[in-house]
């Protein structure tokens, strides 16, 4: 007994000792704690049947029985016999599996699904793991490793998961020199100068990580991008990635400098139009699937915010992603052409990506995808509808969220994003009647498309956690698991993540997901509640500047979306106003149009409204909005309390975190609020009612803030 | 038994999966495998009796229960009472030690020196810790782990230790945006944007480190400095550091950009003889020591490189750095004033510190000190000492080493620094006689100065592991027990080290302890051997560059160095060149001046000697050329051989980690002999002898090389 304690104080040592510094993401395989639960797994799970020694199928025995190496605390042995309790994974061709009678289960999947069955096989009871594809025993692996980290029962099991949409990718932002754009988690992980030779343990996980969640792409370069990637030198080192990445079913994709000829081949124009330009984009590609034969293809940022494309010699972005299009299609590539564009000459950036795109609905080739950003400005933090979803029937649109959190938050708050993204996938265009949700554009069901996808802008770096904020990690998970499966609800990735990540203990998991679902609408009521939109800092983006007004494109100012007056404040997009309503579908349009019937949430996104319009409360709109802003406050505060009453549930290094995290989170609240309501104040030339907190500084001091050397530039 | 079993198995599980990432540095606190040795400990260790409740002896306190939990596999109890194997730890005042008659020893060591001893009190075989002072006793701890670590007999110790130095000082050179020039581990570890509220657990871990090594300041950013630092917003964020680093002896310094009056007060001028300007300094002084009374001083790169200086108002380097001392004083705050300056007008680089700095000896404050690097020219592979040593007798000299690797493999080589450290340290200036080594200008023996101190330019970033290549972390070390007790050998402390971070197996210890002390002479070999210096490509300084010719200044090009011609090679500084060797002691000089007499290792620093010119070998200049850059490739071939031998006392992530790395040095290797032997033949006309490998690339395809987005700038 002596020994046992001995052994038991040596281990706690040890947990404590290298106590969750957050880099093994959701992947802890922490032992089950419930002591009951922890047998009946053990006996359910007596050994491993493992077919297969592909590349991918080793990624899945590897993580299969280090996993439950760390679940069940013992090792489990692998085994060729079957007995009551055996594991049998593998793909359906092999014999164990495709004698098992699952052939009506096989069909119900795509090539990317798995299915997990409790199977009765010779009188014993066992569990089977398989897919049409090894990425599907792969997929398959780690769900089956997520039931047991969630402690979800495994007794009788019949699951028949398919992913929904085909390409499931992060959007890197990494430059060159390691800096990340809007990245808020310290510098790429991508270490080039040491690629292709040093292979990073980090990539592996990174690759675990993504194949655990279902992510199947990289784009691994910044979509302002620098044409040197396309280089031999330094597609050598994207080989390594994609050498390392495959196993695990994700393909590399690079971002594509539309000026890459004139810049690496010193031609005189990159003219889509031009032979000799679409030689040279031939001949690269032919060499890039030289080097790396299953590279995913290009992802395309074009006259926008000063990129090159094909409008500088007068062509349409059809022009230009068909030209891409052409050279990758004989490999199977896909072109990825980004829909985020606009220039100061239109009278509304929120209509401009509908001018420009829907005209080319049909133009484009069968292997570009367009890719579009949840709204039509710039995922700020709460955003109707892009108006292109449902208006590019023929096109397949690729949905683009982002997961770093550049106008939510950044590296300091706690933002949990499943919410802001069920809202937009949940909407509905009404392109074919009622019911004609986001989500189906995207899935392809809607008008029919094969290919489809989902992007979600990488929030990873290289701080040991990945990603910063200990709960940006669920934010990554969540992109994984709704590009598999958009119904699932934010409340469900919420509690799966936690389970993983922190506790299965349920009032540990009850109080964590709580924070996360109310943080979306905590973070919009304190920085734009009400429609207010893009009033944050210039440049760096952290912070209220609702006053901007300086920047010599309008387009970039603050004061250019929020249009306060003595009158009111909002941007009027009715008829009466820019008519961007009129990108939508009627049925859409009339729900915004009148100002009596408009939702609060969206009220200044489409109208110009009077302080004194009555709000669905009764308050006037300027009491509305003190209201609302302080609620967000509020909220924080809520948070906070709330947080701290877990703390015997957290381990202490991500306890003390997180707090420090909520109490600037709250400070950058009251910055917000204060900020902004002494602003608009200037114009209502009304009192903030006074059971609100009063601002404590004047608004010459808010003015006065200057944030420098703010990440992520 | 089972039970233990199963414990044990899951005690293995997690040891695996947590698996030595390398952020734990020196400081694993490993159980101690020999169980002989453990049971030994045990018995020696029943207890820890504790006197005093400062932040620092609680630093001290949670240090020696954390280690021995981790090295003894157990709870040692904190007692009152003393018994058989109490440790006693406190200061010499704690009622316990000032009664155990240690006044002798206690004498013998200085305010920052500590005792450990083994002592019987009332019949009790006890071990002491003490010191004159609380951060004493906090290094008296570190080095009591330190000797359980590397597994030293504590049965009877008499341990009587004091730093030779005053300051043992990091120098970051981080920028305020993150980046680190000349950093190859990653983005700074000082996240300013979440500093003052959010304290990184790396700040505390960081501090730990470098107490335990006896590092008692750290300058937080570039000596390329930027003024922003020393505004109020940012003083409250080194306070915050200040306020981590504080119980562990660790004082703050800043870097003072000169120019700071012009650039925050809008001034005219940064005339150190100006009034307002004296002022403004005295002002902002004042400033800084209301936030952080404990403010360490400046660190001021001036002139130099672009920054800018008192010789911008025709004033010397005295003028300027008299002028922030004048400031500091009162405060008991010191100036580092870096002798490292350059520019092209002079006919030597070597000789220009020397020229710019000697003839004021005697002219700075007493809180000056003149910061020199080891050698005249920066910090290549091998340099003769800098004349400055020596030659200031009135001025307290501060000994500025390289830890980051520049200019010897920077992220990618293994390398060893103590051997490069201790070249200098142990040459001799011959200034008051023989004996009148560097080591004894600097630790002030040789002109009797109290203010004393030695500084690395860090190597640290927010990799996991801190310094990127694992060994990298052995130079942290190393600068630190240097700094302590310059006497030490390069073996010594990679001994200490080795046990401390990866085994106390004899073989790996040897093994491992042969490949550090070889890696010095094997990089000198295949970079720039025979005295050849600053070769190396320009801007990011990894890789060959011996043709480089094209910059403006012909002081930043490599043809300035090696002065290669059909003659031969070398940059005479004899009396019939530019005599830099006149800035020498007479019999420093007499060793290098003689064409015939001057060691081999310095010879092309000195002369310009014939390519015919036969070598103390018997070989021509040239054959010898050869022969020592194959030397240098063939070493690396060894310490590969050698590494890959000791796989099974290393763990696998870390040897696989220095596997990979070791296989791009020798690819560098290769890469600086095949370019640089190439390039020289274009002069010497001579063929490579043939019992070595031959270039298998042409001379156009090394200059051909691009390496673009390396790291560091």
């Amino acid at each position: 007994m002596k020994k046992v304690v001995l052994i038991f104080t040596c281990f706690f040592v040890l947990i404590q000792l290298y106590a969750e510094d957050g880099y093994n993401l959701w992947l802890r395989y922490n032992p089950v704690e419930n002591k009951t639960l922890l047998t009946s797994y053990k006996q359910q799970i007596t050994g491993i049947h493992f077919s297969g020694s592909s590349p991918t199928l080793l990624a899945a025995k590897e993580e299969i029985l280090n996993g439950l190496n760390g679940l069940l605390q013992r090792k489990t042995p692998l085994t060729s016999l079957i007995s009551n309790g055996t594991v049998i994974i593998g793909n359906s061709s092999s014999a164990q599996i495709a004698k098992a009678g699952l052939q009506n289960e096989l069909k119900q999947i795509n090539q990317e699904g798995f299915i997990i069955v409790t199977k009765t096989i010779a009188g014993k009871k066992c569990i089977i793991i398989t897919g049409n594809s090894e990425v599907g025993v792969l997929y398959g692996s780690f769900h089956f490793l997520r039931l047991l980290q969630t402690h979800q029962p495994v007794n009788n099991l019949r699951i028949i998961s398919s992913p929904k949409l085909k390409l499931r990718l992060l959007n890197h932002w990494d430059n060159l020199n390691r800096t990340v754009e809007r990245g808020y988690a310290g510098f790429s992980i991508w270490n080039w100068h040491t690629l292709p030779n040093y292979i990073d343990k980090r990539y592996i996980d990174y690759a675990r990580a993504n194949a655990s969640v279902g992510i199947n792409g990289t784009v691994l370069t910044n979509v302002n991008a620098n044409a040197t990637i396309l280089t031999k030198t330094w597609l050598e080192k994207v080989k390594a990635l994609a050498d390392v990445f495959r196993p695990y079913g994700i393909k590399v994709y690079l971002t594509a400098r539309f000026s890459a000829p004139i810049e690496l081949a010193r031609m005189k124009t990159a003219d889509p139009l031009n032979d000799s330009v679409r030689q040279w984009w031939v001949e690269k590609v032919k060499e890039i699937y030289s080097i790396i034969p299953d590279f995913g293809g290009f992802l395309v940022k074009a006259n926008s915010e000063g990129q090159p494309g094909p409008q500088d010699y007068k062509r349409n972005h059809a022009d230009g992603a068909n030209m891409l299009a052409d050279a990758v299609a004989p490999y199977g590539g896909i072109v990825m052409w980004r829909a985020f564009v606009y220039n100061p000459e239109s009278n509304d950036r929120f209509k401009q990506a509908y001018e420009e795109f829907q005209p080319l609905d049909g133009k484009f080739r069968k292997n570009v995808m367009v890719q579009v950003k949840n709204g039509p400005i710039d995922f700020q933090p709460r955003e109707p509808f892009s108006p292109l979803f449902g208006a590019m029937p023929k096109t397949p649109l690729m949905m683009e969220f982002q997961l770093t959190q550049e106008y939510v938050g950044q590296g300091t708050h706690l933002f949990y994003e499943a919410p802001w993204f069920k809202e937009v996938l949940e909407a509905d265009t009404y392109t074919k009647g009622r019911g004609s949700m986001v989500a189906k554009v995207i899935d392809g069901t809607l008008d029919d498309h094969e290919l489809t996808g989902m992007a979600g802008v990488s929030n990873i770096g290289n701080d040991i956690n990945w990603c910063g904020h200990p709960f940006a990690q669920a934010n990554w998970y969540a992109l994984g698991r709704l590009s598999w499966d958009h119904e699932l609800s934010s409340a469900t990735i919420a509690t799966e993540w936690i389970r993983q990540t922190f506790s299965n203990d349920k009032k540990a998991v009850t109080g964590i997901q709580k924070i996360m679902l109310n943080s979306h609408e905590a973070l919009v009521n304190y920085m734009t509640p009400l429609g207010l939109t893009h009033i944050m800092y210039n440049g760096h983006h952290y912070g209220p500047m609702p006053w901007g007004n300086t920047l010599n494109r309008p387009d970039w100012n603050p004061v250019y979306y929020h249009r306060a007056d003595s009158f009111g404040v909002g941007f009027d997009r009715t008829a009466k106003g820019t008519n961007a309503l009129a990108q939508y579908k009627p049925e859409v349009r009339k729900q915004f149009e009148d100002i009596n019937n408009c939702p609060d949430d969206y009220l200044l996104w489409f109208h110009h409204a009077s302080w004194n319009h009555t709000m669905k409360s009764g308050r006037s709109l300027w009491n509305e909005l003190c209201y609302r802003y302080n609620t967000g406050v509020d909220s924080v505060k809520s948070i906070i309390k709330q947080w701290n009453s877990l703390e015997k549930f957290i381990d202490k290094d991500r306890f003390v975190q997180v707090k420090q995290l909520l109490n600037i989170q709250l400070n950058d609240a009251v910055w917000w609020r204060n900020a902004c309501l002494l602003y608009f104040q200037t114009f209502s030339k009304m009192p903030i009612p006074a059971q609100y907190e009063q601002p404590d500084k004047t608004l010459e001091h808010y003015r006065s803030i200057r944030v420098l050397f703010a990440p992520g530039n």
